[in-house]
C-alpha cells in the first residue's frame, strides 16, 4: 500500500564548507519504516546546495572547497549584488552551478547510495546558518 | 488517496536571461486542488535550464548572466559545434552546468520553497524561443 | 492503481566521455507496460554524472569533453587528493557541476524527453569502469 509523508529536516552550519547528514535522513527513514519508494530532497536557500559527495577522505571536500573559491571567487569586481558581503553572490553562483533536489530511491530499508556516496549540505556563506531541508517520501 | 496527474507549461522566452515561472506552477497546483505531494518539472530543451534561484533583487539575475558569459563565452575558438551560430554551444555547455529537472515537495497546497526561492527558466540562446516544460504531481 | 517498481542498470564505460543509454531506460519502461507516471535515476557513484543532453551531432559531446577538462584540468596543482591519479580529483569536480540525479516524467508509455535529448552517464575516470545506475518508477 503506497503512502507518502513529508518531513523538514534542521541543519546548522558552522560557515562555509560541506557539512555530511546522510546519518539523519537514513535514521527518518529507519523511524518511519519505510521499505521501498522515493526520497525527495529540497534545500530552501539561494546560497547553499545539496551535494552527494565522496564522504571518505576529507581532502576531498577541501578541494572541492578551493575549486569553488578559485571559479567563483568572493568579491569579484564583476558582481553587482554586494549588499551582503563579498561571499554573497559568490553563494548564488555556487549554489547556480550545483543543485537544491536531490531525488535517491530507496530499497530494503535503505538509501541507494553508491559505497562512497554522502549527502551533504554546502554551505557557501562564510557566517553560520540555520538551513532548513523539506523531505518527501513515497513509496512502502 | 493518492492520484498522479501530467501537464505541460509552454514559456515564452525572449531571448537570453532568466524568466522566472514561480506563478504559473503555484497556478497550476492551485487549480488542480493539490494539498500535499511531490512536483517534477522537466525542460524539454538542451539550450535552456531549469533553476531555483533569488527572484527578489535583479541584480542576482544580471550577476549570473555575467558570471556564466566569462565562464563559458560564446563563440569560444574551443568548439567545434558551431553550425547553430555563436551561442549554441555556450547554451549546451551552460545547461550542462546547470539542470532540467526540479522536484519539490507541495505541503498546505503549496511549493515547499523558501523565502528567496523562485523557479526559473534560464534561457542561454540569444534569440526568443517557445520552451516546454513536462509536469509530474503525485500525492493527494 | 498506482505501482512502484525498482531496478538497477549496469553501465560498463569504455574510459572518459558521454555514454548514451537512452534506449535501455526506454526498453525497461516498455518491457514493464508502464504508461504514466514519474522515472528517476540515481548513480551511485562521485566520479561519474547523469547527463540530459544532446545527442544528434557528435561534436556537442567532444565539445562538452573539451570545455570541463579545460575548467577540471586533470593533475591541478591545487588538489590534495591525489591518490588514484590525476584524474580523481578532477572527476569529483566534474561530477559536483553536473550531476547524479535525474527525474523525467513518462506519458503515453514513453519519456517526456525532448527531441534532442538523449540520457547520457558521463564518465570522468579515464579507465573504463563498471556503473550502477538505479531507477525508481512510481505511476501506472
Amino acid at each position: 500500500m503506497l503512502r507518502q509523508v513529508l518531513h523538514e529536516l534542521t541543519i546548522p552550519t558552522r560557515g562555509r564548507g560541506l557539512h555530511e547528514f546522510t546519518r539523519e535522513v537514513a535514521a527518518w527513514i529507519a523511524k518511519c519504516g519505510f521499505k521501498e519508494g522515493l526520497l525527495t530532497l529540497h534545500l530552501r536557500h539561494t546560497s547553499a546546495s545539496l551535494l552527494i559527495q565522496e564522504n571518505a577522505d576529507p581532502d576531498v571536500r577541501a578541494d572541492l572547497e578551493r575549486f569553488f573559491a578559485r571559479l567563483a571567487p568572493d568579491g569579484d569586481p564583476m558582481f553587482a549584488h554586494t549588499v551582503e558581503g563579498a561571499d554573497d553572490m559568490s553563494a548564488h553562483v555556487r549554489t547556480a552551478l550545483t543543485t537544491v533536489n536531490l531525488s535517491i530511491p530507496v530499497r530494503d530499508g535503505r538509501l541507494a547510495l553508491g559505497t562512497w556516496q554522502g549527502i551533504h549540505l554546502w554551505e557557501h556563506r562564510r557566517q553560520p546558518h540555520t538551513r532548513r531541508v523539506a523531505l518527501h517520501f513515497i513509496g512502502e
